[in-house]
This record gives C-alpha cells, structure tokens and sequence, in this order.
C-alpha cells in the first residue's frame, strides 16, 4: 500500500491556483512508540489553511514548500502503538492533506457514540463549531434581546455563530454572498435575517435589518465589511474577531476608516485562535453535540470527492463558491 | 457683578479656528435648591472638545451652537444651596467655559488637603490622570518586564500613562511629537524611551526603542501611528483605545491597514470612556494622590492666562503646540 499525499508546491502570491500545490504518492508512514497510523477519510478545508501557505509572521508556523498540507481529518485507527487506541476507532486529528497519517494517540481524540455523519466532526462538531462556540464566549455572555451580527455567515464557524445566537434569545443577521446562501442562512438556518454584501447597498440593508443597531460582531472576513459594521455598533458594543478572509488573497490590505466607533461606542474587540482556548474544548463540544442531538443546531456540507480535487474545492471555498462546511471525501485505494 | 463665557460660535469644518467661538457676558447664574454657584479659578482644556464641537453622533451629546463650551473647572464656592458645600469650599467639575458656574451640589467634588496645585485636579489628579489609570485598569493588569507604548506621550493622559506602567514594572516607550516633548518624556518623566513620530523612519525607530515588541499600547492619536504600531505587537497584546485626535480634524478619515495583526496576535482592544468607570473613580483618584505626594508621579502644565485666550490654546492643544497638561487661569475681575 502507498500513501498519496498534496503537497506545497509553491507559495501563492495574491489568489491561490491549483498549481501552487502538488499530488504525490509516498510510503506509508510508519507509527513509533505512542503513536498510530490513521487511514483518513475525510479532510476538512478551512480559511486558515491559507495564512500557513504564505511566509508572513502568524500565529502558526507556514507550512514548508514541499511539506505535507496542514489540515483536520477524521477516519479510522490503522494501527497503534498506543494502549490509548485500538484499530478501527474512529479519531479526528490534525493529519493533514493525505490518505494515512500518524500522530502521538494523545493527540487525537476518538468518538465514541456519533450523533451526526462523521464529516460533521469536521463541522459543526470539530473544530469550526468550537470556533463559533468559543469566539461568543470570549467577549462575554450574549443577552437576549441583542442583535448579532456575523459575516460568511453560511460558511462552517458562521453557520453555528447565528444558529447559537437564536438560541440564546438574540437576533441574529448574517451576511453572505448571493441570493442562494442569503435563502440558506434564512430558510434552512433560522436566522431573522440575512443581508447579500454581494448586491449594491450593502451599508442600507443592513441598517434595515438590524434596526436597533449591532450589538455584537463575530467578523470572518474584515475588510469592507467590517468597515460597514463598524458604523452601525451600538454603545458596548463587543466584536469577535475570527478570520479576514476577504483580506488573504490580497496583496495590499483594504483600509478601514470607520475605527472612531471603537471609541465613541466604547467597544471590546478580541481576536482569537480557537486552539489557544483547549481548556473549552469539553465544554464547548458537549453543548455542541447536545444541541446537534435535540435537532436545535442543523448543518449543512458541500463534499468533495477525492483527495486529487481538494485544491479546486479548497479554491473554490476561498471564493465563497460552496454552501457550509466544505470538506473532501477521500477515495478508496 | 457679571458672569463672562466662551460659545460655540459655529461648528468648525476640519481644523477648529478661532472665529468659531465667541466671548460673551452674561448675567451671574442663580444656585436653585440643592446647587451651589462657583468661582471658577482654572479651566481644563482636553481633545475630546473637539468631538462635542460636531454634531456626528458620539457618546455625549454635542455642543449647540451658542450654548457655553463644556470644560472641567476647579475653583471655589461663592453660594451655597446645599449643605454638602460650604462658601469657599474648593471643588472641581463640569463648570465649563466661564468665570461663574452653577451645579447640583452632588455633582462637584470638593477638594480637601490638596497635596499639588489646584490646575493638577485638572490634570494628573482629575479626569486625565484617571482616565490613563482606568484605561490601563479595563485591560487588564500591566505584567513586570512587559513593553507599554504611550501615543502622545508629554500630553495629560500619555505622561501618566508611561510613568503608571514604570511604576508597575514595564518598559515605557513614549511617541511624542518633536525633540523637545522627546526629551521631556524622557527626561523629566522617566520613561525608558521616546519615538519622535515627525521624524522620518518612525517604524524603524519604534522598532528599535521596543526591542522585544510591544505588548500594551495606550492610543491616544489612532491613524497612521496606530497602524504603525500594529505590526509589532506581541501574541497576546492588549489595546487601550483612548482617543483619536490625529482624526478630529480630518473630513476623511486615514484607512488602518494593518487590523490582521489583531487577529494572528489575539489581540484584546477595548475603547473606553473615563465617565463610564465612576465606580473606579475613588480608588484611581486615591492610588495617583499617593504616588504624587511620593514624588513618583511628576507633571507638567502649560497655563495660558485669561479666558479670552482659551480659544487660541485650545487649537494649539489640537495642533500638539504645548508640554503636558494645557489649563486657562481665569482672570480676577
């Protein structure tokens, strides 16, 4: 058997193409001491892995031209060489753009009792949906009766924000590019409303929805958007800063004009990384998942097969080109 | 006995002249049940008038034009229909831009003991030395060996700002604007380094004073040195946003291009006005009154001389033309 593996061919400058990674195949890893092989089967495609493929400082080290794409899975234990798990558990991972990994047993996390495909684990219930369930509670409790905003509000980590935001008793808007997403994030996802940055009049239209001004911000992509919201916070307002997608791609950043309301309206802004926050992990995935179970918190996927087409799907994420969480079923040898 | 007091003649398009305000006389206010009237001996001239001098909507109403200029005042009581304040009684509050005063009793604060001048309850002891304790309070605590930068590091809040977090145990780097103020800041205040932002190279030179980066900035200017400021933030850095003055007199705001910074560094950034925090108010007042009577917390005023001379030291303010805490004395009658 041979792993197949999608490299970092080069570093893109300005949009990312397929030809800035690479597909090759390579021996199957071998687990040391503590450790397990992992056959993976599915890859989840985020925003962030976009900042590891360029060189610029970040939180995170880049990924090497040449290395192995970073990247969440889940799939089935190989082999182990860990009395933590047995063959055939099911484990989400960091095991990035691949067929098999291996990683320290201690590193992954096993389910145990699905309540939901196992792609989901990659969604709502992995990384992304902790992201919107910890960024909310970084900047303090939600009160009913508060408007929130979220920007790629039909994408995975937006999705959960508004989602738990109708939960808690708060009005929830989200922005997204279309009509389609904008009928989704309405119809399918329950928010009061939803606002297309995509149309002319983006700044009117949300003022008109959110007619008692935003209470709070859970921003994704910066830029103009962010910008638009800022002049339409309400006093204390609090913002959750999570992503800058409509900046990654670009090679000068946008300005943003509108920082006075930071002042005037006495704001607090926290950027975060959800890995930073490990000690909510637990508590975070148990409402979570108890929220998938009773119904309350629904998910959508945009799945694409093979593990060859993960850098059109991961591509087309970056565009806004798919509806929710988007991942990558990986074929069968 | 006449009352003399300085209006808003107009409100100012960009930079504030002197035409848009206009001295009056007046006849001397009436003290009603419960309010007493004062003698105002010092007027406290601070950038946020600036902001009440526009009608865009901020966190206190506006200054109508041909109402007195709002001002914090020191002086003493002439009448009292209060028995909390007796006639000669020294106290300072919102008296505003005149000679004569009328306030609730309840809203002045008398001063007893004074352990500096009377024109320091305007600056290191009144609401400027509060605001730079409470901004640095709302953040969090400063750690020992922690990098601080200060924007307008010579001004009535940035010099109590630099010498709290050296007290403290932090590096304190101060931006000022010219040699002179440099040397003021370093010099007669302590800090452990200044940065003149009119010089060219000014992110190099910050650079240089903060070797290891900079972990809390306090902005009192927001625009390009913000921006400047934003790439060499630490992980974890915390923002005191302040005040915005290099904006008050644009019509067009600077575009911050750096806001990924808040992201990759997790950053906490909290606006914040002092008049939202009465509650610290007592214990700050009471911790700076120490430090003052220690001789660990030193400050500079600029005084000008007569109210019909505010106007002219107002925008001098504006423009940065002045060291340390500007004060109009009133004149004797």
């Amino acid at each position: 058997m041979k792993n197949r593996q999608i490299v970092l061919a080069r570093r893109p400058h300005g949009w990312v193409q397929e030809s800035d990674f690479r597909l090759l195949e390579a021996p199957l890893p071998v687990p040391a001491e503590g450790e397990v092989l992992v056959r993976n089967r599915f890859l989840s495609l985020d925003p962030y892995m976009r900042m590891r493929m360029s060189d610029a400082p970040s939180y995170a080290p880049s990924v090497q031209v040449g290395e192995v794409m970073v990247g969440g899975t889940v799939g089935e234990v190989a082999e182990s060489r860990s009395p933590l798990l047995q063959p055939g558990d099911t484990v989400t991972g960091p095991l990035g753009w691949q067929l098999y990994g291996v990683a320290p047993a201690k590193r992954l996390r096993r389910i145990e009792d699905p309540v939901a495909s196992l792609s989901a684990y990659l969604g709502v219930l992995g990384m992304p949906g902790i992201t919107a369930w910890v960024g909310l509670e970084l900047i303090g409790p939600l009160q009913p009766g508060q408007t929130l905003v979220v920007s790629a509000a039909s994408g995975a980590v937006g999705s959960v924000v508004g989602q738990i935001a109708r939960i808690r008793g708060c009005t929830a808007i989200g922005i997204a590019g279309g009509a389609d997403k904008c009928r989704h994030v309405e119809q399918d996802l329950g928010f009061d409303a939803s606002v297309d940055y995509k149309a002319p009049g983006l700044a009117a239209r949300l003022r008109a929805a959110a007619g008692k001004g935003i209470d709070v911000y859970f921003d994704n992509v910066g830029g103009p958007i962010f910008d638009t919201v800022l002049e339409q916070l309400n006093p204390f307002a609090r913002i959750a800063l999570c992503g800058q997608v409509s900046q990654y791609n670009l090679t000068e950043p946008y300005g943003v004009r509108n920082l006075r309301s930071l002042l005037v309206n006495r704001v607090l802004l926290r950027g975060f990384i959800v890995s930073d926050h490990m000690d909510l992990w637990s508590k975070a995935s148990a409402e979570l998942t108890a929220w998938v179970r009773a119904g309350s918190l629904r998910y959508h996927e945009t799945v694409a097969q093979g593990l060859a087409n993960a850098p059109r799907a991961f591509i087309a994420m970056l565009k806004g080109d798919k509806l929710g969480k988007q991942v990558v079923q990986l074929e069968d040898d």
